[in-house]
């Protein structure tokens, strides 16, 4: 069994974590570290757990006595409090998955650029693997500090990956209109979050300044060996789950909708959460919810000679706990799917 | 035209009375007062302003000016709060309408039993006017000062009222489950109101302990000339607006829904925002909500003895913001439907 | 392995089934039987599953077939359309859980004064057992025919059992005030169901004649020994699962909440899926759905004299499949958790 | 008094009409055709009329009769359906606003091309004015025939308008990222609209191919004396009302926001509808919601050198009643604005 603990256990990604981990046949799920909370039963804050976990309490944060409980530790906590801990933990041979930005990048100045905030390990961005699974999967394999994609990019990135990669449409013609619930902005209440602002009301923001670009162009320039530069706009839905990517792109030579979903099956034939649809069907967020899967759809318009691109995958999940769960299975060995294999819930 | 202002524009209810006093044919809206958005435009709070009131901002306290600039004034804010604040004004001449729990009891000992305060002005228990303007029409016509009734308390007891008064059925077996929106609890962001912690969700809260149940039983006990005890329970709705009171009593004696239809036809003859369903039919909130409306209806249950009564309000209009312009139109002598003739939404 | 089928496996419980047979360790999903898709991908219908079942098709209806091929069928059929199949079924010898109301009943005369219908297997009530799994363990673990219960009915028969059981309440006082999710009112789509008649709003509907009521007041008249005839009222909310029944009674004595908490632990030792809150904590749909689980909490009102139990359930799950597979485990001597300990969503 | 009737009373667009027509000081409303619902109370489909309406009846269509007593007709059809009715109304010389696309075009050619029918008045096409309001104030307030604008059209156009009429942008790179509430879908029920299957989800429907597309065509290129051609991708978004259109384009020379906010102000300067936002702040559906208003907003992109648009709308009224009421508002020398200066609901 694989000892693993959570630190910021009682954020929505956190929650998720634990749903998951408690499922997984081989995990022990140690601890579930807060601040906040420490001392209290974590089903005072989610009560869903009251059945299984009723007497587990959240834990405060002992450095020491995780490393050596622990086989792994998932970290999600705020950026720039994250770094901090996680570099501790790694420095005392724990393995580490972050979910927070501060080990996403390789290049210090991206971080510098788009989180402002000093980095307190930036030694580490070299050893760090970026986590999305299906672009890196042996490198996650041999990692002991993975940094967990953010839920916009790995939506966005699965989506583009193998029209870039192919250079099959022009990259500087890259568009990513995103639409997502609003558990993708955490717990914490707010007046943008509070329910009579958020219900029958839609609205764009952080419009071509969000951070999730930085991290999107990333791992787009990677794949096409030069630089990348895109535009990111993300919305806040009526909705709690689920991010759906509308991607705009321009074709560099005309294909049929068939020819793309040939060569994204091929791209994806050994990435068994990621399915491509066929024959123009386009993929919807209650397809993919509860699930760790992306769906991932086509529209080729011949009167702009644009290629659009539908992706969508459930944010808390494949856009965060299901994916760090996916790299610890490929970290400890064991098959992707493990614990992962759930049906997204439709209804 | 009659010059009136709002101490506390800023919350919820606060902003329902500026979107329906700026629409008000008799109304010269003067001042939306806030402490904590004192100097800022009004619109940058609501946007939907934008367009009308761009460049109206909130003021700050000024009792003296406010007392001598306006006819009216509209006080929404907390309890206790308010009560300090409105024996000022009212001290000073101005007649007002204060939305809080403050001046809603005949008695000081209720108010300090359910709301735990004490009261700076209890001599004006006296004076002031349960504004439930359905049952105190010619004392709200003559008042300077009026305590605005609860949302579930407006609903509760135009329910329940003729049957009550005539006698219909025993009184010590109402039981009342309201079913609210969200923004019956305010503007302030808080967890139990997260947009995530409240979609797909409903709970009741406060069971048989929410104050607004005083001041059913205190109008109630009025029309019955005897005390009345009863049962109310809120429930929070993944909702903005909306209250269904689903009311549960007792028949004294086998009746038709058509006889109680008549007898609460007849009860409301005068009140043209109150509507008897007939033939079994039973309101929605759709059905009211964006209006000043009430609409009642009846299922007799012959199995049980029980006459089950549905009542809806929106909780903003006739909960809150419209019953205070209804108010001020009888404090007026405007007809009483001035600037509140507007059908519901449905949509 | 079970080789078990669903036959109506395209309605919103069949497709639930589907999704927990599929991942229950001891089930061979074999057919999925729809007359209307009969040769059409299920996943034409339900596109979670493209990445699983992607090429299973849904089934013509072929009564020999399917009593070879199957240990075990669950029809999830309207009344009426299943008592002809589930008796053919019976007769060739293969295990049936149906929930439709057809086999619900002890006595035909109750179907026929609820149902309205004429029943063509009414001898098979006597060989049937009612699957309410946490009352009748034993008989459904011998059982060849379950009834498997109404959604409403499994929510407010587990709050009330222990205290009619137990003679703590006035059975005449019995008073059900329940809210429902829209998956309770089935796939059809009508105008009463089309999204924008049912967000922002809640209804009452079927006040006191509901057909849930007959199958509670069986149920509670078999603890209590004697007939018990009680008032039900749902109401539709803006969600999509989950009831919650706030359930009015009167106390025959004066109890704290922590004797009837102490009881109700009691009388549910052995239920894994049923969990009792204390300190007057009170449960949310969001707390369960997703998940096989009854939460139940309770408020003594001491003004009243009343003991109000609040219940919930996923509609879906404990209300319908995964009550159903509950059965399934117990008719086969599995765990009776096997395949159902998932943790609610929450999110 | 303007004698006003509608045909088609009884759908959305319909009933919003029904509902501000009401309400228009200027209008008598006549009569309420329908079909499907002749000789029905039109509250027993709009409860929210029955306070007001209660003994309106639907009627027959009776061409001659309602060219006779009317002013102007409203018909609110499908396509197809309605250019045999207007045009035998518009024959009689009754005025008419059509509601559907059938006198949208000015070739019918574009008409064929994107609705596939035979129509039935192709010669009506020269006569009819197409009634975006903001764009052709003149020729409205001239016509006896108004083909009324799609709501994701008006919402694009307004969008637009100033950027391609002074050339700021390459027409060639316009993509319209457009999100709607369920209301625009119609009051038909359907598998799509069920309340279950439109919850916490989202969708891209009709990508590059929606009809709405050749009408933003039709105007733009009008406006650019050019032709354009863009693409177009609607959404369906788990809410009721309002559109939100999230524009992409490519500038053709460096500006700032402040530069676009001018321009934009200067081209709206009579419209009283449209509202510029200033210093980057976006608009919200909940901005406009239950309003004739129109909100605009920008931002620049300096890295990837463009400009996105964010526009909205309540579908409603500006994309359909609201709009409808300004242009027979023009056409019958009324100000603009009658009966139409509503604030909008923000909750």
């Amino acid at each position: 069994m694989i000892n693993a603990s959570i630190i910021g256990g009682t954020g929505y990604a956190g929650s998720e974590l634990t749903r998951l981990l408690h499922a997984h046949p081989s995990v022990n799920l140690n601890s579930i570290v807060s601040k906040s909370f420490a001392g209290q039963p974590f089903s005072s804050l989610y009560a869903n757990f009251h059945s299984i976990l009723e007497d587990k309490c959240c834990s405060g944060l002992n450095i020491d006595q995780l490393a050596a409980e622990n086989d792994i530790i998932f970290t999600a906590l705020p950026h720039g409090a994250s770094s901090s801990i996680t570099s501790q933990l790694y420095n005392k041979g724990v393995k580490v998955i972050d979910l927070s930005g501060d080990f996403r990048y390789n290049d210090i100045n991206l971080y510098k650029e788009w989180y402002g905030d000093v980095h307190v390990a930036p030694q580490l961005l070299e050893t760090s693997v970026y986590g999305l699974s299906e672009l890196h999967k042996e490198k996650v394999s041999h990692a002991s500090l993975v940094g967990n994609p953010g839920c916009y990019t790995t939506c966005s990135i699965l989506g583009l990956a193998p029209a870039v990669k192919s250079k099959l449409i022009d990259p500087s013609s890259i568009i990513i209109d995103a639409k997502s619930g609003a558990t993708g902005a955490g717990r914490s209440p707010s007046q943008a979050l509070h329910f009579c602002e958020v219900n029958e009301n839609v609205k764009a923001y952080k419009v071509a300044s969000h951070r999730h670009t930085s991290e999107i162009e990333q791992e787009l320039s990677l794949l096409a060996e030069k630089n990348i530069t895109l535009l990111f706009t993300p919305h806040l839905l009526p909705s709690k789950r689920g991010i759906l990517a509308t991607i705009y792109t321009t074709l560099n030579q005309p294909l049929s909708a068939g020819d793309i979903e040939d060569l994204y099956e091929t791209f994806y034939a050994d990435a068994p959460f990621v399915s491509i649809l066929k024959d123009g069907k386009l993929p919807e967020v209650k397809h993919v919810n509860g699930s760790n899967n992306c769906y991932i759809g086509f529209t080729v318009d011949s009167r702009t000679n644009r290629l659009i691109i539908v992706s969508t995958i459930d944010n808390l999940i494949k856009g965060a706990a299901g994916q760090a769960i996916q790299n610890m299975n490929l970290m400890f060995g064991l098959d992707e799917t493990t614990g992962l294999n759930r049906v997204a819930w439709y209804l």
